[in-house]
């Protein structure tokens, strides 16, 4: 049992002040942490909620991943992140299993913590995120 | 603030078992519940992780709203839900909003919970259900 947390689920958007703005209106869900993450082309905010965040995410440029994402598929959900205790063990076990990555090794998200992505192909379709948190 | 919790995240998937196979063995997360929900032409199952869940969705037939999902955009992340604590009083809030509702009046999903869903248009294309847990 190596995931432990839903860490966050993505949704990527056009406008991140208006989706802040209807998603406080509508569910009265504020954004704790909002960031500028250069290396992954995003602008991100973090509504938690519960044990568990929404991340709205929208790009710096249409040339992004999530950029592309909005041209091809429209708004909507992104993909899913599960908080594990130790990434590089996470990622061997994953090798391991035959799961194909799209980072091999960490590297520094949002908030300063430790992801890794595994590639959509590996599970249905969808992008799946791995976090070790750095307090 | 109504939404208290990220009670779960859909996925929609072509075959359960196989879905649920791997995701036991590439992130170690099982199935806590499984159950045919008739009404709405779905089997899932929920994998209880943190304070919330993964749901795994499949349809009973092609004819149905996540059998077209899979048609239409193939295997992938499918909704989000929130837990509230008053469903009525929350659908009310959100009409008095603005916001397209799908369910005007609570319904009964899987678990026995009370569910609704809301319009995807009420936020930027993503499909979001609110569920009144009952015990």
């Amino acid at each position: 049992m190596f995931a432990y947390n839903l860490h966050h689920v993505a949704i990527a958007v056009h406008d991140l002040d208006a989706a802040l703005e209807s998603h406080r209106l509508q569910y009265g869900i504020e954004a704790s942490h909002r960031e500028v993450v250069s290396s992954q082309g995003v602008e991100e905010a973090m509504l938690s909620i519960g044990g568990s965040s929404v991340q709205l995410l929208t790009p710096l440029s249409a040339d992004s991943p999530v950029g592309r994402f909005l041209e091809k598929r429209g708004e909507g959900l992104h993909h899913i992140a599960y908080a594990v205790s130790d990434l590089e063990a996470s990622l061997a076990h994953l090798a391991a299993t035959g799961v194909r990555l799209i980072d091999t090794e960490p590297r520094i998200g949002g908030g300063g913590h430790r992801i890794a992505f595994v590639h959509p192909s590996s599970f249905g379709g969808t992008l799946i995120e791995l976090v070790e948190v750095v307090r």
